[in-house]
């Protein structure tokens, strides 16, 4: 049975998409309980179709799909990413047969998890908007949830969308501040860790000789996306969820700064108790990974795919 | 036919149950369309209910009733209101046989609005989080609500819950901000207006004339919190609903400051166009009221209860 | 003997003018120590030369004059009042004959209120600059100054420069917190009573009629520019000095929002034991004046100029 | 000729003991104008004596040295550091014998500056309360000197006296603002660099051989001080201006956060277009050093003082 049945919340995005596949290929590990979309790196109408181009390439439209927030909970709406291309997945267009429920993935997330008392595990890998928006709608799933494994922040270093915040983070700062300081089981997958997993030219020609349409799609739009950012983000999720011991990272106090100034969308991490004084660590901050080790681990689930 | 179709959007409390009162004693000028219930002056499960308990001291079973979100969007939980006693009803304690609904008061909002576009106002008469919940997951009530006139803030004095925050807003003061940032029409009862609308012991010696055991047991409520505030805060929106004529005000942009430091959860109001600038107004203020003729109007109404 | 030993820290500025004009008017009440000048109402050579010219009008050319610091601490440069003029006393232009040393308003605040420990009120009714950068560059002089009785802010109310800040206030912020949470004695004349000194065309055609050169021209100033700002904000300090029994007020702890937001440069009072807690007042706020009376007074001092 | 005409502006504090020794033993380098010292590590009347004693101890007592300012701006007053022991210099005592001007270091800066215009390097080791004041008071001081070479701040890792904050910045983060602001041509020694430079046990033992008290003495202090805190964050910039090609930086603007919340204090750099826009880089940010070779250089300086 796998050990992890997830939720994966996303915003696809072309690092969401292969986080996607590298779940579908991990059936030994995840079992993917459902996929819901939010507004991120697109707007939600595209990362939606997406998600379901994605499932139809996987011939995986039998997983559960739900589109949730279209909209952050304060910020802006319409800040996006550029590095992903206009619809989303690096220029590259899906069929997307897959059907979408008409639930919307507040509720799906809420009715799973509660459903499912102790047993699902949350991977926001977008914006965190629907995972917030659950918990003030309905907060006995913060102590149902087994646990949440999120990219998002920069615990130590800085951000990209500013010199301070982390993308997924700047987005909705607010909905991250509601989801890390829950009290649910965390562990963060920040730019710490996922600046390091560089998709270098070598490593994109290793993948791209993974057979199969859906492997080679994906390999594809990876290409053109690491033109603008050549981090694996999202997979890094996955692979955690596959194989943690290719990461090592360190408990902390996560804080997310949500005032205006220079700062908004920060995350802080506490670890020494010189810093946390009385708190105690609210997350497992991801600082390092074996980068060859995960890159060879995606290659051979992404070779699994055919 | 009644003016206006209103979802009441209450925190009971003492002001929030005349509030009610006053909805249901004016069928001429208020279809109330539903009641939803917030955590605020008192927990999530005593404002409900006690609103469970005023549909049925009013007789009005049939009412729809739905309990929504139980904590605000980011700040701490459990900020209460001490002037309402340990229950919310100044020490009264009601039957409660009105029917509770299973459905959220989230998706009550959400649907009823949508049911019925340009025909809903909404009426948040305590913290505004099931408002904005209803916004960031189906940003088309946005337009399809006819109007908002909510209790909370106080745009050109000074607050009660700190030297600049007003309970409401303060309680959820990022969910006021998604309400007044919306483009959604406005209208604003702050303490601007509501500190003027005192219960002196003569008014509630008139109001405690009312015959029938509803009005009764309103104002016994009333006099026990005038012990502490003897402002008619909630009324107020109720009031104007009523009879607008008794009311003036102005067009103002409002903002709600979420930022750390003093002025936490203030709400400001920019009113000439050097403050404004290119900016439009967003909301009516009102700033005063006939208060003589407003005790009446209350006065005439609970005694139409009878 | 007079009752008061004063530094006036000014911007000249209309009502700069008068309060200067007053200040001189009251031997009786005041004795007028030094004049110092800030940047402020205009940039600090306007704000110097004005003083000159004032005291040369006044035939004080023995007053000693120092001028102080050309920029607040933090805020940009250059942020000027648009009521006065350009050059800032209503387009008026007097002969400065009067000498100015080449000491620092700093250093002369700082000497003074040293060698005279107990005595000296200091009297800033600009941006608080001066006296700030004398506080954290001699702190002693906090405990050896007698009072600084100051124009700036607006404790209850809205602001001018901004909805929330007052003009002295939003120049310098930070100067402001400085003064305000310094411990010595404080007496604030913001906005709350200011607004409601209103020179009224009335009122001005009265103080037209004082006779003498010096009373004349700063009458003129005052029709100028009272176009803009009919209130009479600085001169309620220097009319305060000579007799406070025309003012009423409340012991208040004053904070200042430094913030960057919507409520910088806002400054908040606390009143009740609910808002202040464990914390104690730390200025007296006035509120209210005898407004028929102040004019009066104001009338009475222009005449005894001549 | 020296190649830099120095004011040390230091906080001693051992590390600034250090860097103090560093620029007497460098006369090929630097020409050291004065020292002047700020409150921070220990408060100021004992950054005062140290370093008085430190000029006694290396035989100097004809380096000007001033006090000044005992506070910061606007932070609480008596933030220390605890790594450097009660008084400062790691438990040792030093006779003091050198004289003290009673010019303030402000007016010491001014005058210095002033008179030598193009020439002056200002080298703020410690809170810059003392260069920020300089600034406010004469603002011609900003153009008229060389450049500023600051160690403090954090600008693209953690603080340590926070998560966000580096001490001397924490200290005082608003006098960091004016300077880091101003203008002037700054290079920065934050923790990005000095986190690197670590006082092993091994190195520690190499210093521990040069001959002389004074050297000796220093490093005895050093070895205290290494067990808080193993880093020479002081040195760093002196050791830059006797050689730069040990360093390697980056432009960046950078900019400080002074609002109330987890970053206060914290230093923040724009490097990339992306994050500059149409602003422009005011700081050479160090962010890498050949640690041997710095070591090697401490050494050789620390012998040359016998």
């Amino acid at each position: 049975m796998a050990q992890h049945r997830i939720i994966l919340d996303c915003d696809p995005g072309v690092d969401d998409a292969l986080a996607l596949m590298l779940a579908l290929a991990a059936p030994d590990a995840i079992e993917l309980v459902g996929v819901t979309t939010v507004a991120g790196n697109v707007a939600l109408e595209d990362t939606t179709r997406n998600a379901q181009g994605l499932l139809a390439l996987a011939s995986r439209p039998d997983i559960e799909l739900r589109a949730g927030c279209a909209r952050p909970l304060m910020r802006p709406v319409g800040y996006r990413s550029k590095v992903h291309g206009p619809e989303g997945l690096g220029g590259i267009r899906l069929e997307h047969s897959a059907t979408l429920s008409d639930q919307h993935a507040v509720d799906f997330i809420i009715d799973t998890v509660l459903a499912n008392p102790g047993q699902i595990t949350l991977c926001p890998i977008g914006p965190m908007t629907n995972i917030a928006l659950a918990m003030v709608r309905e907060p006995r799933i913060i102590d149902a949830v087994r646990e949440i494994v999120f990219m998002g922040g920069s615990a130590f270093g800085p951000g990209n969308s500013t010199p301070a915040a982390e993308f997924n983070v700047y987005v909705d700062p607010h909905a991250a501040h509601i989801v890390v300081s829950s009290g649910a089981k965390l562990t963060m997958f920040g730019l710490d860790v996922t600046r390091k997993l560089v998709a270098t030219p070598e490593r994109l020609a290793r993948l791209a000789q993974a057979p199969g349409h859906a492997a080679r799609t994906v390999v594809e739009m990876l290409v053109a996306y690491a033109q603008g950012d050549p981090c694996l983000h999202d997979p890094s999720v996955v692979a955690w969820l596959i194989d943690p011991s290719l990461f090592t990272g360190v408990d902390a106090l996560v804080e997310i700064d949500c005032n205006t100034g220079p700062n908004l969308g920060r995350t802080l991490a506490s670890v020494s108790t010189r810093h946390l004084g009385d708190r105690k660590p609210n997350c497992h901050v991801v600082t390092d990974g074996d980068v060859e080790r995960i890159f060879e681990l995606v290659e051979a689930r992404l070779r699994s795919l055919a």
